[in-house]
């Protein structure tokens, strides 16, 4: 299977973390945003969203959306819970993600690291920490209670909110006010199979 | 089982259908989000978010995020299938719709519709369009192809796309400029047990 991506983005580095945690070959084929790689009319064959990462199966057919894939690279593994409402829940976290998470904390983080905080971007940036905030609160909340996001065994879900989470400093957030937060991060980080961003 | 929703959220009524398709009994409770209800700590508890729809189990644990939820009430129903591809490319619809086409589409039609498009609004409402319409442009590419987005079955990822599509000409997109797409939401509202919006 080929996986198009950029390692340095959190959507494709969950991709790269679930391959390397289930032992997953792959040939990995970099694709450049900044320099309209997700906008070629071949990319876009393969993805009408044109976005990354994209999973493109040996068979011809293609996976697109970070979670999607990730779920499907983990199905019979045990980073998916067999019982429904356990499985359920793992979607619950990755569906929080997406819409909750990512738009404040990945974006804060693109517009500092990669753009590098520029004054028309400041007022954007500034809106995004609330919502921020906001995400890492919710999930403080859980990880209080529960070693990892659907209880104590480690899922799909923690792989996915893991991608951002751990470079959210970059985006500003301050993540000692979360130390449930912190020791869930290095609760994976410990995993022998781990790897970093951007490796 | 309890569903806390408002039944003019696209993302609630999403729950609803799902019930209605699949004839699944349920008390609902109505959540007024304007007036602070899922700011109520009693909500909180519930949903650490604070957003509908939430699924209350009579055994007391609860579910949120409307594509979480549909998913486990369509678990072991003909709206998921079995093969793992397949599942996954339904999830692949529902995170497309939470991160692509909701943020565009609802938010462009609460504006519209609910806040009654203030000056103060214009411009956000004016941004949201090209986002909106690169999201229905892509659910045509797909059904040119297909009769639903996953195939030639209807899956819980048409139920979630359907929530805010069909009401998308409510924040000003015109759905004559995808056929395709028409021909799905009729597809859809002729199936015996359809249920429209607000009921």
């Amino acid at each position: 299977m080929k996986i198009y991506g950029d390692e340095q983005s959190g959507n494709c580095y969950k991709v790269k973390l679930m391959c390397a945690l289930l032992n997953i070959q792959h040939e990995w084929i970099h694709v450049d945003i900044l320099a309209g790689g997700t906008n070629a009319q071949a990319f876009l064959a393969k993805n009408p969203n044109g976005k990354i990462p994209l999973l493109a199966l040996d068979d011809g057919r293609h996976l697109w959306e970070s979670n999607a894939i990730i779920n499907y690279l983990a199905m019979g593994s045990d980073f998916l819970p067999s019982d429904a409402f356990d499985l359920a829940k793992v979607q619950q976290w990755q569906f929080f993600e997406q819409y909750s998470h990512e738009p404040y904390i990945a974006v804060a983080r693109f517009i500092a690291k990669y753009l590098g905080l520029p004054d028309s971007k400041k007022a954007e940036y500034e809106a995004k920490q609330a919502g921020g905030h906001k995400a890492l609160a919710v999930m403080e909340t859980q990880l209080v209670r529960s070693a990892f996001l659907t209880g104590e065994h480690m899922s799909s879900a923690d792989v996915s909110l893991y991608g951002y989470t751990h470079v959210a400093h970059e985006g500003g957030f301050d993540l000692s006010l979360y130390p449930a937060v912190q020791a869930w991060l290095a609760r994976i980080e410990a995993l022998p199979k781990y790897i970093p961003m951007g490796q």
